[in-house]
C-alpha cells in the first residue's frame, strides 16, 4: 500500500515527510499534477465490471487498489508542464487525474472538496463558533456605513484580506492592519472589507493538528505588535500545552469540516484566553518544527501510513 | 422566508422558476454575483455572539436568517461587473458572498461543494456503478497502448471530452465521436482520452431529477446516430415512464453525491436497458419542458419553496 504525495518538485516540507516514510519502509509516490501528461502516465477504467486505475511515474506503477492515502500538499496545476499546455488540456487532465483519485477508496489529507470549503473565512468563523471557540467580533461588508459603525463600536479594529494579500504588495507587508474609527471607509463600497475587533495579546498561538495529534506552539508578542506571524519579534516559537477545552473544540472543528490536517492561529489575550483567528487547512508547519523541535513531519507520515488508528474517511455522502 | 437565485441577468429558465414562485407568493431574490460589489450590497457579522448576514439588491434586503433556499443556477463570477475588476477583487468578493451563504442554515440546489465533485466524469461512473446503474466499459488514459487495447477489445468505441468541447470547435460539432480500433492513438500521450464502448441504441433518455421527483423523457434515435442530444433527428422528446430499478438507483446516486437537482443521460439499447452515460448537476431542462410539457420549472420552484417534504440538507459534516 502506497502513500501518494501531490506536490511540486521543490518542496522541503514534503522532503521531510518522505524521509520519515522511507525510515518506516512505507512506499511513497510523489507526483506533481503539472507533469501529467508527460513524465507521469495515468489510466483509469471500468472495463471489467469494476473500477481500476493506475498511475505511472518514472517506471513505478501505483494501482488505485494499492493506494494507502493521498497528501494534497502543494500540487501544481494539471498539465502545466505540457509542451502544448492550454486551459482545456488542464481541465481534461484535472478530470482524468482527480476523477480517478476521487474514485479510489482512500484516506485524504485533505480531500479537495473539504479543503475548498475550509478556505472561506466566514465559514471558518461559523464553524469555530459552533465548535465552542472564542471568536472576536467580525464584520465582512461592502457597506461603508456598516464598516464605520463596527469601527465605532469596537474602537480598535484590524482589517484583513480574506483570500490573501493583494497582488504587488511586498511579501514582507503585514497582512493585518490596525485602524481606528476615524478611518475613511468609503472605499469599502468598491471591495468587501473584513474587519475584526483587535485582540490585545500577549502571545500568538499556532496549533498544528494532524488527525488526533495536536502540537501547540506559542510566541510571545512584542509590545504593540499586531500580526506575530510575520517579521522578527525577538521571540521564538516554543512548545505550549493545549487546554482541554481547546482540544475538544479542535476535534469538533475537524469533524465538522472533514479535515485531517489543519493549522489554527489564535491570539492569547492578557487573561490567557485563546481567541480563534483562522484555520488554514494547508498551513505550513516547517517553521514550527524547526523552532520547537515538535515532530510534526513524523506525525504527518504516521497519519499517511495509517498508523494512528484513524478511521477511513467515508467515500462520499453529501 | 426568501428563495435566493444566483444567476446572470439573461436566463429564461430562471424566469420560468421565478414566475412559478411568484404564482405561489413565495418571496424571491435574484442575484448575479457579478453585481457584487456595486448593484448588490452585502454584510455579514459575528458582532453580537452569533452570526448574521444581509444581502441588499435594489433596495430589497434579505437576512440570512430569512433564507429559505439557494438555487445556484448560472451565477456570474463575483465582482465581474465591478469598474475596477481584478482577480483579487473577485477572490475577496467570492470569500464574502459564498462565505456568508455557506454559513447560513439553508437548503441548496446544488451546494457548490457537492456540485464541484459531481462534475468529475470518472467519479460519476464510480457513483453510478455503486448505485446499481449499468455503466458501459470506459477508459480514461494518457497511455496510447491502453487506448489501443481498449478499442481492440470493444471494437465500436466513442471518444468524449470530460470537461466540455475544446475551444474553437463550432457549437454544432458532435461532442461524441465514434472511432474504430484502426484509429491513431499516439496523440493520447499528449492529452488524456475518454473512451467508452459504443452502446447501439434505439433512444436517448434524459431523466431530470428535482429532489424526489423524476421526469423521464425519451427521444428515438435516427439510424446510426451517435449523440442524440445535438442536432435534429426528426424525433421529439416524449415523456416516458421511469423503471422502478432506475428510480431506486437515482435516489442512491443523489444521496451519495449530495445533489438536489440532476439531469441524467442514458442510452436505451435494443433490449430496452438504460445505460448510464453521465449525470449533469446543472443540466438544462428548458428544452425538455418545452417538448414534453413536463412541469419541471414548477417542481424546482416547489423544491425551493420547501413544499416537497424534503429534509434540510445538513449544514456540514465531512
Amino acid at each position: 500500500m502506497t502513500v501518494l504525495i501531490l506536490t511540486s518538485e521543490q518542496d522541503v516540507t514534503a522532503d521531510m515527510v518522505v524521509a520519515a516514510l522511507h525510515l518506516r519502509s512505507v512506499p511513497v509516490m510523489r507526483l506533481d499534477p503539472a507533469d501529467v501528461p508527460g513524465k507521469a502516465v495515468l489510466s483509469a477504467d471500468y472495463a471489467h465490471g469494476d473500477f481500476d486505475g493506475h498511475l505511472s511515474v518514472n517506471g513505478h506503477v501505483l494501482s488505485m487498489g494499492g493506494l494507502r492515502s493521498v497528501w494534497v500538499r502543494r500540487p501544481g496545476e494539471p498539465a502545466a508542464h505540457a509542451s502544448d499546455s492550454s486551459s482545456w488540456l488542464t481541465a481534461e487532465t484535472r478530470q482524468a487525474l482527480y476523477g480517478m483519485l476521487y474514485s479510489a477508496p482512500t484516506r485524504w489529507m485533505n480531500h479537495p472538496r473539504n479543503a475548498d470549503q475550509a478556505r472561506y473565512k466566514l465559514w471558518q468563523l461559523r464553524i469555530a463558533h459552533l465548535s465552542g471557540f472564542a471568536v472576536p467580533p467580525t464584520a465582512f461588508t461592502t457597506a461603508p456605513r456598516v464598516a464605520q459603525q463596527f469601527a465605532e463600536e469596537y474602537r480598535d479594529v484590524v482589517v484583513k484580506s480574506a483570500s490573501g494579500p493583494p497582488p504587488g504588495d511586498p511579501a514582507s507587508a503585514l497582512p493585518t492592519t490596525l485602524i481606528g474609527p476615524g478611518a475613511d471607509f468609503s472605499t469599502v463600497a468598491a471591495g468587501p472589507a473584513l474587519l475584526q475587533r483587535y485582540v490585545p495579546k500577549r502571545a500568538d498561538i499556532r496549533l498544528t493538528c494532524v488527525g488526533p495529534r495536536l502540537f501547540g506552539a506559542r510566541k510571545r508578542s512584542a509590545p504593540g505588535q499586531v500580526d506575530g506571524r510575520y517579521g522578527d519579534t525577538g521571540y521564538a516559537w516554543e512548545t505550549t500545552a493545549v487546554p482541554d477545552r481547546i482540544a475538544k473544540s479542535v476535534q469538533e472543528y475537524l469533524a465538522l469540516s472533514g479535515l485531517a490536517y489543519a493549522a489554527f492561529d489564535f491570539a492569547e489575550d492578557e487573561d490567557g484566553l485563546w481567541w480563534f483567528l483562522e484555520c488554514n487547512q494547508a498551513g505550513q508547519f516547517g517553521f514550527v518544527e524547526l523552532e520547537t523541535g515538535q515532530p510534526i513531519a513524523e506525525a504527518v507520515a504516521l497519519w499517511l501510513a495509517g498508523r494512528t488508528g484513524e478511521r477511513r474517511v467515508p467515500e462520499s455522502r453529501g
